[in-house]
């Protein structure tokens, strides 16, 4: 199978250094950065220039490597110092970031496991680490991919709804990796991509990554999903996950429960696209999920301009819960689970 | 029945001006607009000043009237000559508003029937017409507003979808008239606003209108109004109409449909609420309607700041049809009409 021909660079190691687009830049502009430190690797996380749980995680496993580098290393302890440090300036660019941890986390235990080691033999095991983990994520994003790709078919229209795409991973992303893989077989898919309100992931982030890649997406407002399926141009849904509870319940973007009953009326498959890491055994159902409630102005002046009177009420919760019945099936890494998912996932 | 405290005073006819409020300044300013002109009345509907079809044909009637209060009048022809130059003038202001030449129509028809009167009394039969078309409109808005109250109940959550308020009639609106009346009798709703992408006539209009009444709604992308259904928010849904098919498929603001299939799916009623001219007999369904698609850049820059990457394809469909398996009941004016509704419209 060959590769696309344009799969978006998102995020590239070269010549020691991070290369990731600029994600608050888009869709106005394609601004490439460098990550040459850990403050830069910091800055890039808490202010949004990376986002997507794989590619912070990746950005941080690089920036650790960045911020011990070219630290003058007399002993094993004051490395390990320095490191430990580091750890815990980059863990504070966003501190709810679970990938975030996981990663720098992972880093210490290799680290540990080499604690006698020379430092430079330290620093090059960090860097490699760092590589294994963005190659690890490509991997699974890509297996994913595959599997997804076995359920869809030449000519059909898929829908997605905010951003699980290469922006938010090394590579491929999770929802789009099988609209890639399908690019590169020679496919042509209509892809209906919802522009996702208030922060529109969808319309700046998933809209130009799969324009970059030559998918030719469609645009189309939250709204319109509905009426779409109805014109029967949709033949499959496929989104990304948040957390996936035990019983196979979804928390994903808020939007994505609605578009998950409408593929229901319509009898359109919908699809989870997901790394087996976002399986949270330990929720037994979405219910147990809190669902965070963010600020009002995202919906009353998102664009810099008030839409919504003074003092309006708003209620906008990040995430919505999407019931495992209305899901047809979840894809992993692992391969493609079906109902009932209790117990098999 | 009281009146509300607080009914928004769109559009009053006082002191020979139509005072309105000009819809493009809301929700940031909200600024009063007398019109003491036919030429005002011209540029008010051109420029959407004043928009929905009933308070367009009411703009238009009372400009019409303002066309030719101070022309001088040495006989009857020059005056039906004068009456109909403005009448084409006005029409030309919105050519594809199908109640602005009714309106305009219907004041040459009652001139027309007293060509053998004084001009002065001509004149100040165009201002009677003028002025009831306003009450009947109003009238009209209020008995729906009788009929829907009906429906609902004290302490219900309310779904509306685009702007079928105050600011598109002379007063009252269609889909808000029973809100505004269930306020007057004391009741507490929850009003839930969806913002309506595109345009944004949900949180720019309705939720402006519905807090001057007092109402306090709360604003929603609508993405969010499915999760707000699962939570058990909802107890009806009730939306405006641009057209209603003989066989009650309802042709109405973009994502009309989407909130049908979802109250549908959380056996939620959902209720069309239009004036009974709204139906149109030469239609035998919805499928024979014309889907209207407008601008790309509604979508991709209706903020004033691309939210899209240059050249994206669009779909922006204007209306989308509601199918009259997914109407709980349409009510008009002249009452309440369940399904079946072939032959009973």
């Amino acid at each position: 199978m060959g590769m696309p021909a344009a799969l978006p660079d998102t995020m590239r190691w070269a010549e020691q250094q991070l290369i990731i687009v600029d994600q608050t830049k888009l869709p106005q502009e394609v601004a490439y950065r460098a990550i040459r430190s850990a403050e830069e690797a910091w800055e890039a996380i808490r202010h949004l220039r990376v986002r997507g749980a794989p590619a912070i995680g990746i950005t941080a496993a690089y920036g650790l490597y960045l911020g011990v580098r070219d630290w003058p290393t007399p002993d094993g302890d004051a490395f390990f110092r320095r490191l430990d440090e580091r750890i815990r300036y980059l863990d504070s660019a966003r501190p709810t970031a679970v990938n975030l941890r996981w990663a720098l986390e992972r880093l210490r235990t290799r680290a540990e496991r080499m604690r006698d080691a020379e430092p430079g033999a330290l620093k090059d095991e960090l860097l490699q680490e760092a590589i294994r983990i963005q190659q690890e994520d490509e991997a699974c994003c890509r297996a994913i991919g595959e599997h997804a790709l076995s359920l869809l078919q030449d000519g059909m229209g898929i829908l997605t709804h905010c951003n699980a795409g290469s922006l938010a991973t090394s590579k491929w992303g999770t929802a789009t990796a099988p609209l890639y893989l399908a690019r590169a077989k020679g496919w042509t898919l209509r892809v209906y991509v919802d522009e996702t309100r208030p922060v529109l992931q969808g319309s700046r982030l998933t809209a130009w990554e799969l324009q970059q890649a030559g998918l030719q997406p469609v645009l189309i407002c939250d709204s319109m999903a509905g009426f779409v399926m109805r014109r029967g141009e949709i033949q499959a849904a496929i989104v990304g996950a948040d957390r996936i509870a035990a019983n196979g319940d979804v928390a994903n973007k808020i939007g994505t429960y609605s578009v998950a009953v409408l593929c229901s009326y319509h009898r359109i498959p919908f699809y989870v696209a997901a790394p087996y890491s976002t399986v949270d055994g330990d929720t037994p159902d979405g219910a147990r999920i809190v669902i965070e409630e963010r600020g009002a102005e995202e919906i009353t002046r998102s664009f810099g301009r008030p839409t919504a009177p003074d003092g309006i009420r708003v209620y906008n919760p990040a995430f919505d819960i999407t019931p495992h019945e209305l899901i047809t099936a979840i894809i992993t890494e692992k391969g493609i689970i079906y109902p009932p998912y209790i117990g098999h996932l």
